[in-house]
């Protein structure tokens, strides 16, 4: 058994003690004084839920700036997807390392991956203590001749993951309607039915594509997807820009979780007027992600959630569009609902993923409102001691190993490039 | 003669020196030695122009987070305008310093401000060693018979401005045409051109404000200024959300700066599609501003050039527009120019505003492109020296007086909300 306390932490505004036993928030209360093997002092910060950062491509944080000033699919074309023949194990392995350092200092304590190398990929993320969905890539490139190896390396990835920790997920990746042949949608659809799997695909992020989809099949890309049976309360559906008002309803019947990445979609010129609060009154479940580094540069969650609603305030024209209390939501317990994990609050019987945030500062200064101040003013070095699964990975901005991962990037991006 | 020496410092990918007299950036090589009285070291770190924060109400920060999910009207009339009533000298002296403090640690040198209590916010200013204009703020409500006691202690307020320290400027305050009356704004426009003062104003932020202007007068705000002799090239007028596609190429026969503040603009959801091209392309020089602290919640120019940047790329639709490099001048040079300051640049003989950036941290890991990186991977915390007018306001992230400026702020603001 193992005990962790944390002290005089301000959790709602009031002075608490929260006590973790090995992975769980056992018990919430004032001057808790068990014999706990490690304490935490919390005084003068906050407490929040960790992040869950719910749609990023890990290990291209070592492709970080490469691509400036590029569209979508000249991005995809002629920079990302060549870049990547280049791409070797260890590019990956150190990527998503450097990747969950940078999560980890930014109060992110899950995350929802999607990349090549898997067993890099969880390798990395497994060391660094973080909580994390790692689907296998699916994309053919509509070649369905390639199936038949894809399939093969799905099971045996999936059968590996046995041996994983818990708090590391196996899932399906499916790249994108446009991406994926048929059959190999209809496979995976039925691989993840049958598995229970998690879901993690890219949805009418751009307007070419859904208009594409519709010249092709006659079908909208979320109705294309659902002829196959795919859409289902296990799908994790990331950006969403495109879809149409007709097909909300579908999403929210068929329970699919939708993820708003709006850094990338501004940045790569996708789109911006995602239709949160259509979503949010059809029932469909909103979550947020900061999407891959070689898009949209960095994995910050408090900034995605900054800009998420800046955006919705301004292209709405509704300075009440998006307010505090549901962005915190969107940041934290939808993503872990979305992803069948009791994580995202703060509560007695919650898995211990949580971020300690040092008010001390001029960003915090006054502190009428600690959530516009945390969301609005400050950026992401007021988190200051981050947990996660039970254990601390982060104490005054200190993370284990920070050195030799920015070395290694350091070595291996000159090969990538 | 004061000597200060920048030793193995990046600039434009180079490792140099930099030797500073007195203000002044004297010369920029590589292994300078001179008798300098004080060495910083360089090493690791990239040095750039220190920020211009082209609007800003400074002392405001004093109200972070008072007023969220409000439209301006509303924050101005319901809000701000109550909560100002109970405003104190002393409130205005802390709260400037604070806005100071938070500047410095942000990289910002120099700042454009509008507030009450002019001559308690210029000595907050000088004590901070920042560079400002400090304007005296010409706000009658439409009222003429305060003209009188306005221009009074305006007059008196520009004779006092004489012993202000060089890197201080007098300048009017012309709140916004729909809130100062025809008289006042014609005494301003004939105060400012008789003394050559800078004119700092609101213009078209919102949309209402400009159509009312319309419905009155027969004319774009941009029109009914002009009617006073008002535009000209000292004028910096912040928003010009609305601007009227006919008033561009007046504002540029005119040589009127253009002020953005963008998270403003999206918080209160008073407009998004700034017209950075049309501006740009008419030869009307674009700057761009925090605005203050309780519309906007913080006074960080990084978060306001990415986020500029962002919704160019995302409301054209254009992922190629306002390019990395047209933002860095944005944020540096074209504020200082049209401020009429010999600063925004690292270069000999200009004024020695200069921030160094620590690139030893995820942020910047890999280093393929600092400017993408500073823009769109770090925060602002990235700062690690500031040195303004060749002084060195922080280093290693210290500035001194920190904590008692937060004690001050955290005693004076329970006064005032």
């Amino acid at each position: 058994m193992n005990r962790l306390l944390i002290k005089n932490i301000l959790l709602d505004v009031k002075k608490r003690d929260i006590l973790i036993r090995d992975n769980i928030i056992e018990k919430i209360g004032s001057h808790l004084s068990p014999d706990a093997e490690r304490v935490v002092e919390g005084k003068g910060k906050y407490a929040i839920p960790g992040f869950v950062n719910m749609h990023t491509h890990a290990a291209m944080t070592i492709m970080r700036g490469i691509g400036e000033d590029l569209s979508l699919m000249d991005w995809l074309h002629n920079l990302i997807w060549p870049t990547e023949k280049r791409l070797t194990s260890e590019m990956v392995y150190w990527g998503t390392k450097l990747a969950c350092l940078e999560m980890i200092k930014s109060g992110t304590t899950c995350f929802n991956d999607q990349y090549w190398y898997l067993s890099e990929a969880q390798k990395a993320a497994e060391e660094m203590g973080l909580r994390s969905v790692q689907p296998f890539v699916i994309l053919d490139l509509l070649d369905e001749s390639r199936s038949e190896k894809i399939i093969e390396e799905c099971i045996e990835a999936y059968e590996k993951s046995d041996s994983w920790p818990e708090r590391n997920t196996f899932a399906i990746g499916v790249h994108s309607p446009y991406s994926v042949s048929a059959k190999m949608l209809k496979w995976a659809a039925d691989f993840a039915r049958e598995r229970n799997s998690l879901v993690h695909l890219h949805l009418s992020e751009t307007f070419a594509e859904n208009q594409e989809c519709i010249d092709q099949h006659g079908m909208t890309p979320t109705q294309y997807l659902d002829s196959f049976g795919l859409l289902a309360p296990n799908v994790l559906a990331a950006h969403c820009l495109w879809i149409d008002d007709k097909d909300i309803p579908l999403l929210a019947k068929r329970g699919v979780t939708v993820i708003h990445n709006i850094n990338s979609n501004l940045k790569i010129a996708s789109g911006y007027k995602f239709k949160y609060n259509e979503f949010r009154d059809a029932g469909v479940r909103v979550t947020l992600g900061t999407d891959g580094c070689a898009s949209s540069n960095n994995l910050d969650m408090l900034e995605t959630m900054k800009t998420s609603a800046l955006i919705q305030k301004g292209w709405r024209r509704d300075p009440t569009a998006m307010p505090l209390n549901e962005l915190l939501d969107l940041a934290t317990i939808n993503g872990a609902t979305a992803l069948g994990i009791r994580s995202g609050k703060i509560e007695e019987g919650y898995l211990a993923d949580i971020s300690l945030v040092d008010v001390n500062n001029y960003a915090f200064t006054p502190n009428i409102n600690f959530l516009a101040n945390l969301v609005y003013s400050a950026n992401s070095s007021c988190i200051d001691t981050v947990i996660c699964d039970g254990r601390v990975l982060m104490e005054r901005r200190e993370v284990q190993g920070e050195e030799e991962i920015l070395k290694e990037i350091n070595r291996l991006y000159r090969k990538l490039i």
